[in-house]
């Protein structure tokens, strides 16, 4: 199953040297997942060639400007394309508020429907599940009200082997249950034990997406063992008092967190204005943690085994 | 006197191939007036080295979504990078209660005042003078209120001919009264005429911006001999019922348009997404006004004598 993350924007608060603030979007078995949706996120799709239309799923982190304001311009522009399918937002409260009064004054119903679920920061929840994932809030520490997200494949069944099914016999009724790792007991009472009938499923890969925090205990336990971490690094750690102050993290700190989670592997973003070029914030982070890449502007990372 | 507009974008209703929803920056004495504010254009602005802490003024002429989601976005930025001097803000009146929704959600007090003058589009008034222009809004005819902005230079004074003053021993306090105009009376009764005394000023440029409208009668004559006029051309004249219906214009008409009021020059922008290639609307223009430019972004047009 596809399962990868397309960097939309990759700076924090505003656009700045060709790098536009966030958004990002999820592959998951060909369905698109916008995570966030900064200014200009509709041009990056342009740019890179993601499908509005093919985006059912949008969430937001919070609603400081550099992760929002590019909602409703995206929003009005798959009303012009022609969408008539159902949009899911997931996002803080007043976000609705802010999107209907700007459909208000602009004289605008949308030719589909706008369905709404909204994040409370202060509990991790399971606001999404579908056939393919579940999607959980990640309650971070910000100035104002702010989630990540955490994407988790649905634990897939295992494969039949086909050979052996055939050799044995076996009636299609037992099938759903030796996929989900059943034995099998044969009419005359043997036990096929189920690794011998079935190639088992792949792990369940995850994605964690944490947006702008300060670096805190309380959101580690949530992602233990992520697959593929991206964790915000506004700043290098000798700006680590500007970091406080702002509630946001640096390089290295997100180097500890995913040593700390123990990630398979991390994807530094949210740079600071301040960084022209940044190898030093890389460098920082690979320091604690070798697995870490730049969120670097139309390239897509595979979240794999 | 320095006056230009550079265009920074050139599209209606949503960015599509590499152009932008609508926004333009004019350049008069080295102030810059920003003329609508569609998402992305503090993106534009860096892309063309348009610095936003010289702006002062920005001016919307409605409330549809590419005409203004770039702005709260470009006050954002602003306010991040320590502007701490006024912003005038001219626009549709709701246009207040949006911004201020969206800093209140994302807790934002800006650190520099903005004030407010709200446009009204059933009448044409002056909503500004300053040393150098006085800027009029053109009531539009829109599908929801909408203005256009005239830019006009100040009459500026006769320039004195400085050999003949001091050949005549003018004292110093009639030259106001000069400048102005006025003959002047020697002690011994000569009149000398003022055209003997001075060079003419320039003659006043004005810069007239038609944003979406449909072609009628009701603002030609405001508009009349503007020194350059942006007009929109969302369609060719092939899509006239649908241009009637949504209450745009076509290059046709905006070449017409042109004629009627005695136009030096004409820009038309605000470009349809079904045109890939504009060449067409550029012909269907220039057939009835051949001085006619396409909005081209990151082109300046300099209003001249």
């Amino acid at each position: 199953m596809k399962f990868e993350v397309t960097i939309l924007g990759s700076s924090s608060a505003t656009p700045i040297f060709n790098r536009n603030p966030t958004a990002q979007v999820l592959n998951i078995n060909e369905k698109l997942y916008l995570v966030d949706c900064a200014e200009g996120t509709q041009q990056q799709m342009l740019r890179f060639d993601v499908k509005a239309s093919r985006i059912d799923y949008i969430f937001i982190s919070h609603l400081h400007g550099d992760h929002y304001l590019g909602l409703v311009g995206l929003l009005s522009s798959m009303h012009l394309n022609g969408r008539k399918k159902a949009l899911k937002i997931f996002g803080p409260a007043p976000l609705k508020e802010i999107i209907d009064l700007q459909l208000k004054y602009s004289e605008t119903t949308l030719n589909y429907p706008l369905e709404y679920v909204f994040t409370d920061a202060t509990v991790k929840g399971v606001i999404l599940e579908n056939q393919d994932v579940y999607v959980e809030t990640i309650p971070l520490d910000h100035r104002i009200p702010c989630t990540g997200f955490l994407f988790r494949q649905k634990k897939r069944l295992n494969k039949l082997i086909k050979e052996r099914i055939e050799e044995l016999a076996i009636p299609v009724q037992y099938y759903p249950a030796i996929k989900k790792g059943n034995d099998y007991e044969a009419p005359d009472g043997t036990i096929y034990k189920n690794d011998t009938l079935t190639i088992a499923a792949e792990q369940p890969r995850s994605y964690a997406y944490v947006s702008d925090t300060l670096y805190t205990e309380k959101y580690l336990q949530q992602i233990t063992n992520a697959t593929l971490l991206y964790h915000e690094a506004t700043f290098l750690h000798d700006m680590l008092d500007r970091a406080n102050q702002t509630h946001h993290t640096t390089a290295l700190q997100a180097g500890e967190v995913a040593v700390r989670v123990n990630a398979d592997k991390l994807i530094i973003g949210h740079f600071s204005a301040r960084y022209k070029t940044l190898n030093e914030l890389l460098d920082e982070a690979k320091n604690v943690f070798p697995n870490t890449e730049l969120a670097v502007e139309g390239k897509t990372f595979v979240i794999s085994e």
